[in-house]
């Protein structure tokens, strides 16, 4: 079987031979990989005028609702990647992962929807008062890159590895060409055949390359990113393209990563912490038989506990079954294949050199259910180096497989030190209950690592593990770790984003932004904006109340229906020392009397108020002095049909101006409604 | 005399004789630098372990307060600066945008310490929830680079080019050696002696080379951060640096921009908005003699308009007299050197090749005050490129002094294609009244453009006008520009900062970051918070109040008192297609009502409420349905002592967690209050 690009539109395949694929288990050749006679040029020219533009159309909803149908889609067919999975060497757990794991990306992203809004562009951080009179601001746009997402992935996770970054492209209104390390693409492949299938996507948003993506750099222009998941020696050569560095192109690197799990001092034997660092480590040394960025590869311990945990990790990897995945029992898989195997043997051999091999053994170990000569096992390798200041090549050598180093440290200082002598982790996982040494280990390594997972028993039930990047928290790390920074909610959508800087009067960025800025024009309407659906409602749209002359009646009842007597309010007695002149009246009588002032109460399209953001009181209201409301509409957001009620609403923002009989600002806040669709269909 | 550089604590001149530096106006040499002798690694180690440690030891308010004071210092000394900053070529305003404007950049940077709160290290955006039962979660901090920033700069601002960088960097707890452009670097250096005399930085803050830093790059680490202001050519040199590559050094770049203003099609002559036009492109083309990398270099205008612009223009620029700043009426002094204008000379030979220059002369011009031989002086130069889509050096060559295009378009999509051909710009202006035309063009253009000033009659007045980056706003720009990001309020700071996800139980993260996260243990005091001081309050200190069972007499009574008779609370027969299974209280007397329980009424430390955050109603409350508070110490940010009332307090913000008695939360909010210390000293 030749695998499939899929070009401009088109399944294509490539010509010449191809690059051979095996099954990791077997050895067997399942499968050739070609990308000769692609022209990437003209695929880069297709996504960025076919796809691009497409996207950019789509508001933030659209494309959320988009990523959601394909998750939904992608998650009912998955038992088909599964079993394809099984070829790279993948246990059912691997497999989770790579398939469950990077649809659950698709997911995370699709839910950001909310946080973006429902236009094409985002408005970014909060408005920057440029004048002193308010008639000249600032603020930020976020609009898509009018490129293409170039993703040059790692073979260790072929699905995972594309989803997680295609999710935040496509989110972001940006097309992306996905190319596979050719060793597992056979697994992305089918994946991308079931995203073409399904007609999710639009076209030109996607395009697959099987095999060389040789010369694809020598294309690119200033609105595009290139990701790129692999070795150091790779990333740094590709990131060096004068092409890249001439057009200034976004280069995201995730490389080595020689990632620390410290035990506590704390942790001693017996402690649940204890029992949790060694089934934690185990694990991060065998899932994915140890293939994987964030794998532990430096076990940092306190040295009068080097033996016990040498001895307890010895005794888990022991019964770690290494064989066929489908085979009963069976708990760490394969490599990726012959290739891989013998990388990892040379660094371990390198490795061996300067350290004891204290578990574990290349040519001696059971496999289970499968031919060892030909499928690309190994054993777990635990290594103990006593003198991790002077012999540093357990900070260095980075052997992608199950193969893990022991550490001594003396006290924190040191394992701080020596948890950032990998120059730079994707993470690094403190075991301890203790929280002055975890904060103390946080400050001092936080600087090297990407992410710091603190474990312990309150949090062990529901951790996701040292291993696992999520969706929701950034993924990458400085030095070696390549600098990168993936992810991370919605941030990770913004790096396919530009930042644009926007000045001009509050009127013309609200017109530009559909966001109501303080100081702009407001539009009044007979009738009152409480009796106007969704879709009527114009943004700037106020009404301005009748007025109200505070009373300390006001402050008495008020006092009285909430039970707040707090001194300032009602004690005449105790003003001495405080800014108060006299008693003051709540702060939430303000707000409160505001709604009495601003609420039309006849039923209308006006469903409900959910809560408010960002409330100050900025001056003192006192009895005698007059207070009345602007109200004004400030943002809004569709959503799509609810399930549960079944009608069609959205959210609108009102800004709430308290202002008092000079014509000052006592109070403002920003409320948040739900109002109802006109149209329900 | 010998320009000093200062090094490892102290003045040291360079070796050898160093090159000769002149005096702009008069063409006399007035100095020579020279950096031979130094030794860039021992000054970069000097950074890391002398001045890195000593700023991460200051928690934001310190760093900010440091910034303060030195605007402050400098601001009393800015007299000398303005003499020296003569010999540049600058006229008064010239001199101002870089000292004054420089200086502000320091005052701005200063101020945002009350956005971060007062800790060494910053809380990023939202907790991630991570699991069901909340026992794990996800967050960020960012902590300052354990390296250096090496910043280097271009000629055009000696001093806001030095001070806009290392405001953000110390802000961020990171030291930094400047090296400024040679031919103006005695004007940087004249401050650098004011900022070192002053002791106001910790020593080890802040390095200077006057002269080469070449090689300085072979020393940089994974922790550094590396920026850069000046030509394309030069930077793309830098960034493609194996060391810094192989280090994964983030390396700011600040370049080429052949920025565009843009003439709306509303603006015709007679309108207040063509008037504004021909006054902001004269002064951005004549402003620093056109050496600004924000100037408007293409003047993009209405094909029907081209000769109204050329004319009117051409009589501004007419009037612009060039000489010596010093002289009474001279707008426009020379550019900084005779090697510049030699530059400038090529490129507007260059232009002149496939351009018609409608307006200056290389030659033919006056100078007042100085003698034109001497000095490097030249013309205004206004060029006319009627073929703008097939003659393209308008979009590609940059004469880096006043120098402009007028280009014709025929309709907006033509004038926004028009825009991106300068492949990347870090400004764009439009002029115009009209909001459509206004989004269009945002909209289209914000993809290749940093900023975008959108210029109207009613925020002339008080605009910065198009050449101005502004501390609040991000400066930088896509493509040709560089790519890079500066600036930008708190966004500029964390360009110097390693944003680490941490994960783990909520009190541990709580323990960690010092900020209290949900679902994070809850510690009671016999005393209540209300009678605690600022430093006696713990973050995670709670309040769990006695209970009241809600009445119908409570939604009535509060109607009453609000005015609030939304239909869901008082009318019994409204509900049919609402959420609501009977009359609702409001979510404002739940929040009052919540008050009423948490606050303590005894005058103590606790001064006032002065807002609220993120409130949200989770749930109806109606009759029958108990209520209780959960009221817990959230966050603490000490503030200065302040000049009004001479008290020292600080912000406390407490988290309300209102729930029924089921145990469910009905309302959550963040309340924001001001508590006195107890050491008033």
């Amino acid at each position: 079987m030749k695998l499939q690009n899929y070009a401009q539109g088109r399944w294509v395949e490539g010509a010449e031979e191809g690059k051979p694929l095996f099954n990791a288990l077997t050895g067997e050749q399942i499968a050739t990989a070609s990308s000769k006679g692609l022209d990437f040029a003209e695929m880069m020219h297709y996504a960025r005028t076919v796809g691009g533009p497409a996207l950019r159309k789509m508001d933030f909803q659209e494309r959320g609702l988009m990523l959601k149908a394909l998750a939904l889609h992608l998650i009912s067919q998955k038992k088909k990647f599964y079993t394809l999975s099984a070829a790279t060497g993948a246990t059912k757990v691997d497999s989770w992962i790579d398939i469950e794991g990077g649809i659950g990306n698709l997911f995370a992203n699709a839910s950001l929807r909310r946080q973006f809004g429902n236009e094409t562009f985002y408005v970014d951080g909060d408005v920057a008062p440029l004048s002193k009179e308010g008639t000249f601001i600032g603020h930020h746009i976020m609009v898509p890159k009018q490129g293409v997402a170039i993703h040059i992935n790692a073979f260790n996770f072929p699905i995972w590895g594309m989803l997680e970054k295609i999710a935040v492209n496509f989110m972001a209104g940006v097309p992306a060409i996905v190319k596979p390390a050719t060793i597992t693409s056979f697994l992305t492949e089918l994946m991308v055949k079931e995203i073409i299938d399904s007609k999710i996507l639009p076209e030109g948003a996607l395009q697959l390359i099987c095999g060389s993506a040789n010369g694809i750099l020598d294309h690119v222009q200033s609105q595009d990113v290139v990701t790129f998941t692999g070795s150091a020696s790779t990333g740094q050569m590709l990131k060096s393209h004068p092409k890249l560095i001439e057009e200034a192109v976004p280069f995201n690197m995730e490389a080595d990563s020689l990632n620390a799990s410290i035990l506590g001092e704390d942790a001693v034997p017996g402690t649940e912490e204890f029992d949790l660092f060694i089934k934690e480590v185990q694990r991060e040394m065998t899932v994915k038989a140890g293939q994987k960025c964030t794998a532990v590869r430096r076990i940092i311990v306190p040295e009068n506990l080097v033996e016990d945990v040498q001895i307890a990790l010895g005794q888990r990897l022991a019964k770690t079954t290494i064989g066929d995945p489908s085979v009963e029992g069976v708990r760490m898989g394969s490599l990726a294949g012959q290739e891989q195997l013998r990388e990892v043997k040379e660094k371990v051999e390198l490795l061996a050199k300067t350290q004891e091999m204290v578990f574990g053994d290349m040519d001696n170990f059971e496999v289970t259910g499968a031919d060892k000569n030909k499928g690309a096992f190994m054993s777990p390798i635990l290594f103990l180096n006593n003198d991790p200041f002077n012999n540093t090549d357990c900070h260095n050598i980075e052997a992608f497989g199950p193969v893990s180093t022991i550490i001594p440290y003396k006290n924190l200082e040191e394992a701080i030190e020596l948890a950032k002598m990998g120059k730079g982790s994707l993470v690094c996982s403190i075991v301890t209950n203790d929280d002055k040494i975890a904060k103390e280990f946080v400050m001092g390594a936080a600087a090297m690592h990407g992410r710091i997972l603190i474990l312990n028993a309150a949090c062990a039930k529901e951790s996701t593990g040292h291993g696992s990047p999520l969706p929701l928290l950034t993924h990458g790390g400085p030095g070696r770790a390549g600098g990168g920074e993936e992810m991370g909610g919605k941030r990770g959508v913004m790096h396919y984003m530009q930042r644009t800087a926007i000045q001009g009067s509050p009127t013309m960025l609200t017109k530009i932004t559909n966001q109501y800025h303080y100081g702009a024009e407001q539009l009044e309407f007979d009738k009152h904006v409480f009796q106007r659906y969704f879709e009527e409602i114009q943004i700037g749209e106020t009404v301005i109340t009748r007025k109200h002359t505070v009373s300390e009646t006001d402050i008495i009842n008020f006092a009285n229906v909430s039970g707040d007597n707090f001194y300032a309010h009602v004690d005449a007695t105790s003003l001495e020392g405080t800014i108060f002149e006299r008693n003051v009246a709540h702060g939430y009588w303000v707000l409160s009397k505001a709604a009495g002032l601003f609420v039309d109460g006849k039923k209308g399209p006006v469903l409900l108020n959910y809560g408010l953001d960002e409330c100050r009181f900025t001056k003192p209201v006192y009895p005698g002095m007059t207070i009345g409301v602007r109200f004004t509409a400030k943002e809004k957001i569709a959503q799509e049909k609810k399930d549960e009620d079944d009608i069609k609403k959205g959210i609108v923002k009102f800004l709430v101006d308290v202002y008092d009989e000079t014509g000052e600002t006592v109070a403002l806040a920003t409320i948040l409604t739900m109002v109802k669709f006109k149209n329900q269909d």
